[in-house]
């Protein structure tokens, strides 16, 4: 394909990606296909002789198209939603056509530097402190790891040069029993061990509790454990609970102990300056996980981590080969292969660059503002029907409910319920929600996310949901 | 900006990259700017108000465009050559836009499928048999992050459960002197430490010892240390030689080690038949990496890991969280969530479906052949030339060179030739070459990989090379 064919080719899928964006509501958000529907409908052999983009864009209207889930339609209300703004899909386009790969200054000086410069606007947005430096990962589990390894550094001075073989004290994490599971497999990864990680409980509104924190430390220790870090979530993946961030950090500072916040979900709705209340304390962790390409409208993937700590993070994983030093870097010029595992860098400021300018720092709060309200607004249809029960307070833009069921149907035929009740409303084709477990009890959950979702899709959702127990 | 506003962009958006993509030859391949440029020429706060992508696009013309590094330029011949062709730009344009997030089958049934025929189509063109499985990661570093600690859980099972602390005998993993540094820093994250790297010696020609590798390993077990894996490489970073897989391979078996081939720049060369016995032996492997965005004219990012024990891939990150847990992932369905670390995946799978059907077989061999052909010429040109010596065999598509300086010049005194040579023919705009040292000498590289780059560009390279030395 050359550069004219390209030019043809990418302005007739510009016109069908505008037309899906537009009319994205005709599909079903949750996809219909059976397992095996893509494999079977492909070769089993790549092309001998190169192919016309007519031919390769029509399987995938035949093939592809109604395979896809649509995280990008305003009733995705499934996980967290992840939404691909027009000004994030520009970025995109233009990043693939760059192709930068950021691992040193000079093999990308307008990617090193916008991404210094983008994270500072965000970090500034959401009201963290400059001692903050920031770095762009892939996803939130390659964060909080590198968070992690940085406080396994910590905790274990030359961990990173001499391995974990030779520790004798036990080490470990604490977190709440509704952390992410990035944080297990971050420990896995670590060379912790998932047994490293100490669960703690949590309260009734399923915020993990201090004084169950300081004691779980206190006891290990005093049993000859060494604690590598705590993990504190603002906004867990269950039920958007904050754990007591302001309570934490102490315990942390006193028994100087690494403090890695994840707000990979809610961190970006420290913007909004009625939510920042939630965010208490969080400013005294070592590190911080934040996700653009959850609520902040920017496509997959992009996942920020703030650290107070950058050297001992660089401490971590800082190697220099001879065919990658560079002039500049002995200069003090940041290289960005020095703040982690991956080498290869993809431009992805660019990205959130343009989305921060296309919608603005007022633009963003409008939208987030309006999730939460709609979010409220629903929680409040749930409380006002005998035939539902909402299970969680709503700090953000997630509901956790379900329906109550007949009286004296078992928890095990009001679970059954519910999930029936779920899989009946994704079925319709115009939400998608998903489910949890609190508490033993299957639970659904309604996360408002997507940059264009609004009381329309909101009110459908629960209409349907009504139907469904009539 | 609504549909309409992003239809008008992103065909603006279009034209520009296509005149981009036609006329990037106007640009010099290396940029020129002063660190600091882009951060001083930025507003230091994200706008209030959202702006019109006009403004945006202009900011990117003015400050980011004079900042970059021109991967996608023919005369880009440093590092391993990126670069993305027409059909990978589609694919990130059309991914962008569908946003997937493939963490389960359901959340994109179309990405989590077309993984496996993609993977499975390149498992044939590079001749791996059936039993190797194939995964998509973000980079070359992860995929040997995944690899290793598979081999730890192989070597240690129950490492990744139960942490590394424990462990009682040194833990060893062993690679060449020209390995990669993705290598280090995995072990570095895994809890195995720098120093539970061996670096086994090479011959003249840059090659793992074999003999050297065996004597290791059984010096070390015999000093009551156990052996994890061993990583020989198919194509160095710095020379592109070629560890003897098949002579390393039997060693592996017979001391049960996990072998991990890393062939991230050279493994797609394994389409041209003719270069196929430069991968002898690697079928014996445990794990192989190989990445499309290197050398098969797909956009960062995308590495391949095929791995012949994924249950031992899984058991060290498989953790299915109650939110996660699916009726199809009962049923037997592939999660794509539990063969790693990140739970976020893009949908990488279409770059590398369009690419390939775009290029088809054929279309790939062609272009490889020919880059192995310019490299092999500008060889020949070195080779005759009294002012130049070459210092590496060039089995694919990079060679190693040095200006030989005046009789009776100190090495520092050619090393420091060498360097302002590189740097002035940098310097031109032209082309871009990087360096490396071998048996601590600065060595000039020339790696030809973009699906572009023709004989007018390396004939170009090599008359400023000459003209430097005049």
């Amino acid at each position: 394909m050359d550069p004219a064919d390209f030019r043809r080719n990418a302005h007739a899928l510009v016109d069908w990606i505008a037309t899906y964006l537009e009319q994205v509501e005709r599909y079903p958000v949750l996809s219909r296909v059976a397992p095996g529907d893509v494999h079977s409908a492909l070769p089993p052999q790549a092309p001998e002789r190169g192919e016309a983009f007519a031919a390769v864009a029509a399987d995938f209207e035949r093939v592809l198209l109604p395979a896809l889930t649509h995280w990008n339609h305003p009733g995705f209300m499934a996980y967290f939603a992840s939404s691909a703004s027009p000004a994030g899909i520009l970025g995109e386009m233009l990043s693939a056509a760059l192709n930068q790969q950021a691992m040193l200054w000079k093999t990308s000086p307008a990617s090193t530097e916008l991404e210094e410069v983008t994270l500072g606007w965000l970090r500034e947005l959401i009201g963290l402190p400059a001692a903050f430096d920031g770095v762009i990962y892939d996803t939130a589990s390659i964060s909080t790891l590198h968070g992690l390894a940085a406080a396994r550094e910590q905790a274990v001075p030359g961990a990173s040069a001499h391995g974990l073989v030779r520790v004798e004290r036990p080490l470990r994490a604490y977190a709440s029993e509704h952390a992410h599971s990035s944080v297990d497999k971050a420990l896995a990864a670590l060379g912790l061990g998932l047994d490293a990680l100490r669960k703690i409980p949590a309260d009734a509104d399923f915020r993990m509790r201090p004084d169950a924190l300081a004691s779980a430390i206190d006891e290990d220790v005093a049993g000859g454990a060494r604690p590598v870090a705590v993990v504190a979530t603002i906004g867990t993946t269950s039920t958007t609970s904050v754990d007591p961030v302001a309570a934490i950090a102490p315990i942390c500072e006193q028994r100087g102990i690494w403090l890695h916040v994840d707000a990979a979900y809610a961190g970006v709705a420290a913007i909004v300056p009625e939510l920042r209340p939630r965010f208490e304390g969080w400013e005294r962790a070592d590190s911080i996980v934040v996700n653009p390409h959850k609520w902040l409208f920017t496509p997959m993937d992009i996942s920020v981590l703030y650290c107070r700590r950058m050297p001992t993070l660089r401490a971590a994983f800082s190697l220099v080969p001879e065919f990658l030093r560079t002039a500049e870097g002995d200069r003090g010029v940041r290289n960005l292969m020095d703040t982690g595992i991956q080498l290869g860098r993809r431009f992805r400021s660019l990205k959130l660059w343009m989305v921060l300018r296309d919608f603005g720092a007022e633009g963003l709060r409008d939208v987030m503002r309006e999730h939460v309200r709609l979010a409220r607004l629903f929680a409040s249809w749930v409380d006002a029907d005998a035939n539902f029960e909402r299970v969680a307070p709503v700090p953000f833009s997630v509901v956790c409910f379900r329906a109550r069921g007949s009286d004296g149907a078992s928890p095990a035929d009001v679970d059954a319920l519910n999930e029936r009740l779920m899989e009946r409303v994704n079925a319709s084709g115009d939400v998608f929600l998903s489910h949890t477990r609190l508490d033993g009890r299957f639970v659904i959950r309604l996360a408002i996310g997507h940059y264009r979702t609004s009381e329309k899709h909101v009110a459908r959702a629960w209409e349907l949901l009504r139907q469904g127990v009539a």
